[in-house]
């Protein structure tokens, strides 16, 4: 299935996408796509709620905005350095195990919403990243048993002002959690139909220059090993999201670096989790 | 008001610790202790409910298990080193401006509930703190506005895993984010009962012997400083909790270092905001 949530801000509605590519509103269902609909099989029992309804599901409107597939997530577990060639780009070197942090959940926006320039910023840049979204409660999870609490996989931009995130004394949450950081979707894609998330091609294009492309099986640390490392460290909830890491290619990277100004427009997408555009506006 | 939740794990309701210390249970007006709650002026309109209702509001049993005050928050935002003589026995300098890091709101538990030592770990480490919740969404907020943000504060005991949080790759946040590792109460008390934040003894003993005692008077970054700045880099939303750093005195700055382990008894508190108490076991 493709879960997709369509509508205007504080007025958004779940749905999926049809093979046809409608969009089919299913609200009457009865859950949002948060905590206790995932981790309540909510995801097999909307599926044969379909079935059962599919003849007269209403339709949304395809010019509709279409907003993040998941109602806000307790937590957002960033992995950084997950690409070799891009710790080489950061100057950093590849780590032993995952560099984790977090994401403000307030940065969360639809895919196609405007990025927001913060104030003060001169160094906004972009990462194309491979999200996962936690399907079951996962704590002490072995990675054999790990893609058991994965519920799907989702495209998400993983905006970073890198002189709040490494100029700034401290953690470097103060560069990612900046709203609108957070663009998620168009929608989530459930297990089932990624035959193998270690084999996508990811890119990221700026003013319709190519900036990142490379695919998922370069991933360092891969998903069953994220999911059951992050799981010894603090309990991954049901909606919950791991951003698994970039690749090659960020502003950063270049010499000198390209950051991001008012009116460029940023498009990215992930092989099978499809595309997002952002507009980036000053504040 | 003394915002107080009380009841087992999902089964906690919303109360207030009256003047003459009983427990009052206001679920009868219709709202738990959430964003939506302190967002929407749940606290004026609480306080006259309360007021209209006085005669008869049920009681909570005093035996009752106490609960975090309030229902889980979008983010807990951590400030580090931010107490001098800490920064001293932590061997960091101090910086220039806050630095701040996140703690998975998955970890929070009830003031007096087990600390859970997790797996693999040897450095359980303590540290007392003065919360801040916020009550009004706070995005680019002066100093000389902050305050206006702010809902109360809260007693919390900030566990962490120094061998997760400093010895493995890359951010603190591993070693913050445990399950058990935020223990939040007794009760959140509103902004108008605490005539200065800035002015209140805070101290912690593990089995009876003092490890921490100091006062918020020794805070580098004041709380209109704290709140300010971070809505620079990220949006507070109502129910958010600023936890404000820990003074000298945790495990890590003894030599040799001092960590917890199964059986030992963790008390603190902070006057005017109650106290904890939590016993170590071992998962």
């Amino acid at each position: 299935m493709k879960l997709i949530r369509i509508g205007n801000i504080e007025n958004e509605k779940p749905g999926v996408e049809l093979p046809n590519g409608d969009w089919a509103d299913v609200s009457g269902f009865g859950m949002d796509y948060d905590e206790e609909f995932f981790g309540g099989d909510g995801l097999e029992r909307l599926e044969k709620w379909i079935e059962a309804n599919k003849t007269n599901l209403p339709k949304f409107n395809k010019d509709a905005r279409i907003a993040a597939p998941m109602k806000r997530p307790s937590k957002i577990v960033c992995v950084g350095l997950n690409y070799a060639k891009h710790a080489e780009e950061s100057g950093m070197t590849l780590p032993n195990e995952p560099v984790l942090f977090f994401k403000a959940t307030s940065a969360i926006v639809g895919p196609n919403d405007d990025l927001i320039i913060p104030k003060g910023s001169s160094k906004t840049d972009w990462e194309v990243e491979l999200g996962v979204v936690i399907g079951k409660k996962a704590s002490y999870v072995s990675k054999e048993n790990a893609m058991h609490h994965v519920a799907g996989y989702v495209l998400h931009n993983d905006y970073s002002e890198r002189e709040f995130q490494l100029e700034r004394d401290g953690q470097w949450v103060k560069g990612k959690s900046c709203d609108t950081f957070a663009p998620i979707g168009p929608y989530i894609v459930t297990q089932e139909e990624i035959q193998d998330p270690h084999n996508l091609d990811l890119w990221l294009t700026v003013n319709g220059e190519t900036m990142q492309k490379s695919n998922t099986s370069d991933l360092v640390f891969d998903v069953p090993h994220l999911v059951s490392y992050i799981s010894q460290y603090m309990t991954l909830l049901p909606g919950d999201i791991i951003s698994t890491g970039t690749p090659f290619g960020v502003g950063l990277g270049f010499n000198p670096p390209k950051y991001l100004k008012a009116g460029d427009i940023v498009e990215l997408g992930i092989e099978g989790l499809g595309t997002s555009k952002q507009v980036a506006k000053a504040l």
